[in-house]
């Protein structure tokens, strides 16, 4: 779990989405490993999302920095490290947000892998972290048996 | 018309899909012509498709192999091979399956072009089949048409 | 404001689209600068953009060439000169299309960033531009202030 954010990495404003998101995530039942903040950097945001791919952790949820300001750089790290990515679970966490808050189509947050573990770009709002668990909640189960191989690799996202 | 399935390919698995796609697509007023059956294999999938666009048919439809498996390869072969993506498409491909599914927002099944034969991947599931059929239906007759270069390639894809 | 049209760049018929597209968007409060008409072709497209880049127009809009026709290559023209692309965006202009006019899907308009100008492919029809205001018009100014670096970058797009 990593919160991406220049104000809290540096301890200018308390991080509120990132607790939200480990609070959230252990809510669907999940054992929440290390979480970590950092800048909004390429190479910061690389590294940790490295770091985890490295423990093999079956999911690294982000929270941040998929905007369009010139510091929002989330999805440009992420892009490179990716092995494949899984648009339709992008897509769905815009479409969920845009319901309550026109401005998630703005999010440019991507999902994808690298190896076996399932990455994904929340918004840095805890409105958009909600929506993005809420999201995710019903099909990760699915999507991890998947990714570790089990399965048929089939119906119905196969 | 391209089955993508280990299972089906060697015989362990009668090919449900496939003949279910066929049945539909006749049901939509299409001619079916080949239709080949494939194992999960980047290289089986491009041959198969490279084939179908060197016969210039209108369309060809993949099924399977679309999801998160370590064996799931079909966007992976079709990629490299298309001029254009129809993300328009695939988007509601996926959306139309989650009404239903959830998971279908795992399938990472693409649409394009090579030259001027449209390519789908669906997933492998039939209900992924029928959901795809229905949303090709009512615009497929259009797409094609401007593949063709007829009309002015015009309102409303235009 | 860029219109896509081979006819209508060389006269052979009036350009609907570009002139409601200009309407529409006063509409919204916004003010509305050069309005060019170009062909169906990626270098005279490009060219167009790069001038509206290098005016530093907060917002460039394209109308035409999004569809499947051979000519219409003003996704093709836009990607290469795109920093960032905003995918929900896109897919929200298709979603809210698709709506009214199934075949919206087909439209592979793209949506993104040169420098701190929004760049949007809408379709060529009068619908499709209406669609696309429609779209727009909620998340423009947000949009727009994250572009120009202001705020946390922050919730909910961010």
């Amino acid at each position: 779990m990593v919160t991406v954010s220049d104000r809290s990495s540096r301890g200018a404003r308390p991080d509120t989405s990132g607790p939200l998101l480990a609070e959230l995530l252990r809510g669907i039942g999940l054992d929440v490993g290390e979480v970590v903040l950092v800048p909004d950097e390429v190479e910061a945001v690389q590294e940790a999302l490295r770091a985890a791919a490295r423990e093999a952790y079956d999911l690294v949820v982000t929270t941040g920095g998929t905007g369009l300001a010139p510091r929002d750089v989330t999805p440009e790290a992420t892009a490179p490290l990716l092995d494949r990515t899984v648009p339709g679970l992008a897509e769905a966490l815009r479409a969920r947000g845009a319901d309550t808050v026109p401005t998630a189509v703005l999010s440019r947050g991507l999902v994808g892998t690298i190896g076996s573990t399932l990455v994904v770009n929340l918004p840095g709002s805890t409105g958009g972290v909600r929506d993005g668990v809420a999201v995710l909640a019903p099909v990760l189960e699915h999507a991890l048996a998947q990714l570790r191989g089990g399965g048929d690799h089939g119906p119905p996202g196969g």
